[in-house]
């Protein structure tokens, strides 16, 4: 077992990462104040894996909260069912909440935390590929308005990160994709080793050879570790984890959420950064042919939904957190291994990135 | 214009106090910091004061959200209704929404920006006596759930807060009383002056003297403001600020919010505090006779109301946000002007002061 710590002051917590931690009761128990417990998870994890992680909590009061599967029911609506749970079961300010899925259940979950009570401890135990190398981490918890992705949550960091490899052997090969995708966002943007290692061995991960498993989701967190500690409530650096994100949020909005998983919304979001970053000189042509070379061996798409026009990505595009006064600002690439936010970009070199992914 | 400081190191903020305050522009402008605002009121306060708050705040990009009035619309649902405005105004991270009202718009405004994008700036503009004096000040957002009272919220300190004298002209009687029950609540709790102050000037009071509002609204938001730099959190002393409350928050469950008002509920919940402080031992039963006289001047009641048994005061009360690990607490006071938290009391007397006080 592997543990690294999101180094944030008296909010310090450790990721621990390995194979079948999810039965190992002391990394439940250390971070467990109280005696009551409320595992939140959903229709698709609960059959895999809630009964193992009900059997190491049996010394609690559990209670199981299921919800149902999918970023379409990641609203205030799911919310409040967590909340009727605890309160009929009367859970106090010393309950925990165990977060067992992937970036949806730990996302609401999270923000149940937040707000129950005003504020109770959650641990994570994320199940997929893309919550254990990003959403798990860093304490952005929340849910969508259907007018915009996230736009609802709060700042709460959970009490520690159980990420178990082997909960990797049951997920969906698209899943997998979905979580590769922001795995090469970290070579992307801040570790060109790394992207060029990814380069090389895509084809063994999409294997899932536990050791590469292993390898991805501690590099990754590593990196998201130490942009989160500089920055937690992404006031400056943070936001270059969001890159590929404000193209992606406006294909998932344009789509209806739950139809696209947001690992592949992601992936087209990244070609476009990369083709506008390269409009701008930043970046050559070939490196940006190449990324659609590594996100399509990582079965990851690569141009946005048929029928997306440039008008309704410009309009979906400006609902996001990051527009400041009304200004639109995007993540771009400087060279591969180096991000940066910015509005120093032309609105015609703008609408010739949209024109040319618009089919 | 009396300027008070809630002392919170990078979140301390000014609460200014006096007469037409509601006009000057300065105190709104220093404290707006993008060029998006939104004004959050309701249906009775928006004919009195949207207007000229509007005005005042005329170089902004104003939206309005008129909610509902009455503690019945404290739901998450009401809160979406202010996401849907927001959203759909495309108000980003730098808006600033202003909560112009009583203590239900205040704790919705607030957690509606607590929650927006993770977190937005609000200010605070107090128009009753009872978030003039209580629920403006302190950071303590949120909403009512079916099974509790502020069962859903965060922690999320205002910009500041203009509490304007003037507006208390236009209170309602009945909303004037609930106000002064937190009035009163600060001498029990800890100003035994102020408590015989009170005493002695009641029916001055009521007869709404400009000065005499001008300094019970001083003098309570001088002790919150003490009690809540101290422990901002409510990990310790703050919970002195519940007195009455854990009766109180039963009283409303059980009508269903929007039948008594809060202030109206803490009132009665203060006497039965003082009621079982006494079988304690702690007070004289002729204090408790002299606050029953005191809360009757200030035409508040001091008794449940009728129909509400004990089993049902005890189930009601076991939900309080004080019960910890399933121990319930109650705010107790061991004399005039100095309260304690404590679950060192018998069973037997909570019964025998629920007996007394049940019709």
């Amino acid at each position: 077992m592997k543990t690294l710590t999101v180094g944030l002051g008296c909010r310090s917590y450790p990721i621990y990462i390995g194979s079948d931690l999810i039965h190992s009761s002391m990394l439940y128990t250390t971070h467990i104040k109280g005696l009551d417990v409320a595992i939140v998870t959903n229709e698709t994890v609960a059959p895999l894996y809630l009964a193992q992680v009900r059997q190491v909590l049996s010394d609690y009061n559990v209670i199981e909260v299921v919800l149902p599967d999918g970023e379409q029911w990641k609203t205030l609506e799911t919310v409040n069912r967590i909340f009727d749970h605890l309160l009929a079961a009367r859970h106090t300010r010393t309950t925990t909440l165990v977060a067992l899925g992937g970036g949806v259940v730990g996302d609401m979950t999270g923000f149940a935390a937040a707000c129950y009570q005003r504020g109770v401890d959650f641990i994570q135990v994320p199940t997929t590929l893309l919550s254990q190398v990003d959403s798990s981490i860093g304490g952005k918890t929340g849910v969508n308005h259907p007018l915009g992705k996230n736009m609802i949550g709060a700042f709460h960091q959970p009490a520690c990160v159980i990420a178990d490899i082997a909960t990797l052997n049951t997920l969906p090969d698209n899943d997998l994709s979905a979580g590769l995708a922001e795995v090469i966002k970290y070579g992307l943007i801040c570790d060109s080793d790394f992207y060029e290692w990814l380069q090389i061995n895509m084809a063994s991960i999409l294997d899932r050879k536990p050791e590469l498993l292993s390898k991805i989701v501690i590099r990754s967190c590593q990196r998201k570790a130490e942009i989160v500690a500089d920055d937690e409530k992404e006031l400056g650096r943070r936001v270059i984890l969001n890159l590929g994100h404000t193209f992606g949020h406006a294909i998932e909005a344009w789509q209806g959420y739950g139809q696209w998983r947001h690992g592949e919304a992601v992936a087209v979001g990244m070609v476009m950064s990369a083709d506008l970053s390269a409009r701008l000189g930043w970046l050559d042509q070939q490196e940006v042919e190449q990324l659609v070379v590594l996100l399509e061996s990582a079965r990851l798409p690569v141009s946005p939904p048929v029928g997306m026009s440039a008008d309704e990505f410009l309009s979906l595009m400006r609902v996001d957190k990051k527009v400041l006064d009304g200004t639109l600002r995007l993540v771009l690439l400087k060279r591969i291994g180096d991000a940066t936010v910015t509005s120093e970009f032309s609105g015609k070199c703008l609408d010739q990135t949209l024109a040319k992914f618009i089919c």
